[in-house]
């Protein structure tokens, strides 16, 4: 019998690659180490939770504790992984209870995911200022807003909730003002959240726009959005500090002092790489571990996987890193197969992400930025087209924003954008599809799309764009 | 000065080409001849006139007269082309006040479109009994499912209308119980528009579902889709006869006469051919036109475009007859471009359809049908998938089915349907593109589509489907 399969964290990355595993490889072992007490949560969940459109933390489950021992695997949680020795193929496990030991491995999958960084803000021993990267944050934050009074404990209803974080913060007055730092994904929705919660929010944003991944066209669209429900966006707007000592008072933006009761920090991720540090593996673009095609890093029988590793870009080629929920699902499905004795790849990444903002539905992939795109060894070019989501005469047509962006010499289509109020998120996965198949946006502009008017006009908003940015590269 | 550009037909096809043509080539001249007062209508959008969803007739005008007239396209309505002389290259024109001329062409197109069938069924004469093919018939079943006294002639605001034939149907007393003689897309659309306008409809559809070319799992989920609103859904019934002399009474299902006092035929269409009758042209698929990938017919300097012409079908590579909006706008703008001296595909199609019937929506996409796979010597497996449109534990997330096909030995999508309550119907973009983009299910799995709990679950319901229909290939 070889030495199991080790995989180090029990998320999204790490139990698809055990389940995976388990069901091809039924007679050799498979342990995942999980340092907290959390396993397997919907992370793109907690604004939601937040907001109140879900009712119970427990929906944002994927798997429970239970769920993962019917499958056979040998879940620890409370089992810190806190060094790697490739040479001789062996784990050292601390536990909550204070016992260290070592276990050999046949395999090893490293999923230890990324964490929230908080630039220049220290959020820790602070009252009222949060990051948002786990469930503890979440139902913190809940307990936060709520009035004493109001405070429903039954909402986390999950037995590894903080219970004591979450008290403490119920007991606090509710705020009325929130700062949400950083206009990103998690920046977008908190700020929609806590405004259906009741707050007066304000968005502070570094640069001239909000999610600078998605361009100046959605970011625009989608400050509106939130402004037309009374969200205060503030652009080239960089928080020098938060101030208070131990409940949050006010942030300082650009020389200005301004009071807030609450602060949300949502400036940035970065992996968790540090349990390889020593090991000599290689890292890749973000700091991330750096992987195959296979997920395989430079050590010998080492995979990682997830917010921790890097993947391949369908348009680059080159690994990059782009922390997302499929590619880690995926990724972690591959690795089981491959542990297992069936190759299988990884796949690659577009960097395909949505968003919402209230009635707003924001989308992109590939590379959207002229700068990246050149980067790249491209020539860029691009065009931005307003077109209807439906038939003009049909009830609920909404304009729609589509940005393409192309190789000039090849024509070859290399990301987009897409924002609206109908429909417009899922239509992304047109873009996804054709950018990862090379399409060229002659290509595209001849797509046979369906054509309904309840959901398309004859010339879908994509067609649109296409045309348009096809006429430009013959130019 | 060469001889003019001339167009036979001015609605989808022949107005796209003409009004390219003009911008390509400022300087030739371009006739379009309709033999009709109508132009550049939103065929597609009359059910949801009749529904009562579009308030006025004119908002289904893409195009009006005046606007051609902008365009510099000298347009003729009222005048028929009867007859075609290839060889002198020469049209034979007869109009409405009985002049009769003969017109040379440099390059003609034939949009001559296509008109519904009506199978054994005589509609002509009898009052109630209608096919839904124009502009006047749905002027006409909207004044005849009106109440007398609530009628608004104000509804079928275009001057082209038939408003005698409109009036008269006004007059006569509105109906209670609708026959929808066959269950495709008309027959679907009509179901709804009628239950809207409240009467008691029953949809009679000669196979076991409706809907054939979406495949049985739409076919049911429309069904209960209708039947939930109340439409008598009947399946496996063949309609004999319409019954009545002056004014629909009853209709002949399966032996039995059921009273009825309205009818609306909706049992196919047929390509409008007749014009290069005796010319020797080809003919293709389904009886239309046969062209090449620039709209070529076999005869010189004659184009086909629209619902009377062939298109090559992206997964056989054959030409096939799947007369749509997109095909005709598509391939009529690359005709003009063609002729004007700018050669342009016409664009393969795919057979991307998409249809609603309440709350439900619909799509299809390729090769569904095995016996159909199988004719094109491919070797058929598919699978179907019940899956959410969004993450489970957010609001509004609904059960969506995903059935894909594909080539046994290859691996290769060949196509597929998808049918739910929520954001369904645009999904089939992402099949229509892989399948343009010739994708095996295997890549289509690892596609890196938009994840986000509002709109998609981690796996996309298309995603689902490919990790499943995958499975099975590999066994």
């Amino acid at each position: 019998m070889s030495d199991p399969f080790v995989v180090v964290g029990a998320d999204a990355a790490g139990l698809s690659a055990a389940s995976k595993f388990r069901r091809e490889a039924p007679d050799r072992d498979v342990i995942a180490y999980e340092k907290g007490r959390w396993i397997s949560y919907a992370y793109c969940g907690m604004p939601y939770f937040i907001a109140g459109y879900v009712d119970r933390m427990s929906d944002l489950l994927s798997l429970s504790p239970g769920e993962v021992d019917e499958r056979e695997i040998d879940l620890r949680r409370g089992h810190e992984v806190v060094a790697v020795d490739p040479d001789a193929k062996r784990v050292t496990v601390e536990t909550t209870e204070g016992d260290r030991f070592d276990r050999a491995y046949g395999d090893l999958l490293v999923a230890t995911g990324a964490r929230a960084t908080t630039g220049p803000f220290d959020v820790r021993g602070v009252d009222g200022a949060f990051t948002l990267h786990n469930m503890d944050a979440a139902a913190a934050i809940d307990a936060y807003v709520a009035e004493p009074d109001a405070y429903d404990p039954e909402r986390a209803d999950v037995s590894a909730v903080d219970r004591e974080r979450a008290d403490r913060n119920a007991a606090m007055p509710a705020p009325e003002t929130v700062a949400v730092v950083g206009g990103g994904y998690v920046g977008v929705e908190v700020a929609e959240a806590l405004t259906e919660r009741g707050l007066d929010v304000h968005v502070f944003q570094r640069s001239g726009h909000l999610l600078p991944p998605f361009g100046e066209t959605v970011g625009g669209r989608v400050e509106d959005a939130l402004e037309a429900e009374g969200v205060a966006v503030h652009t080239d707007s960089p928080v020098e500090a938060l101030v208070g000592d131990d409940r949050i008072e006010a942030v300082d933006v650009d020389g200005d002092r301004i009071s807030f009761d609450m602060a949300v920090v949502g400036v940035g991720i970065r992996p968790n790489t540090e349990l390889l540090d020593g090991t000599g593996v290689e890292l890749g673009s973000g700091g991330a571990i750096r992987v195959d095609d296979r997920g395989r890093t430079s050590l010998p029988d080492v995979y990682a996987a997830g917010d921790c590793a890097t993947a391949r870009h369908a348009v680059t080629g080159d690994p990059d890193w782009i922390p997302l929920g499929l590619t880690a699902n995926r990724a972690g499905r591959a690795i089981g197969a491959t542990v297992a004795g069936d190759p299988t790849p990884v796949g690659h990444i577009a960097g395909t992400a949505a968003v919402k903002a209230f009635d707003a539905e924001a989308a992109r992939v590939g590379l959207l930025d002229h700068e990246a795109a050149a980067e790249a060894g491209f020539d860029p070019v691009s065009e931005t087209v307003t077109a209807g989501s439906r038939s003009g005469y049909y009830p609920g047509a909404a304009e729609t924003d589509v940005t393409l962006v192309a190789d000039r010499d090849t024509g070859r289509l290399l990301g987009g954008s897409i924002v609206g109020t109908d429909r417009a998120a899922v239509r992304i996965d047109t873009l996804a599809t054709a950018v990862e198949a090379d399409m060229t946006v002659a290509e595209v502009e001849r797509l046979d799309l369906a054509y309904a008017p309840p959901f398309s006009p004859v010339w879908d908003p994509v067609l649109v764009a296409a045309k348009v940015l096809n006429g430009t590269l013959d130019d």
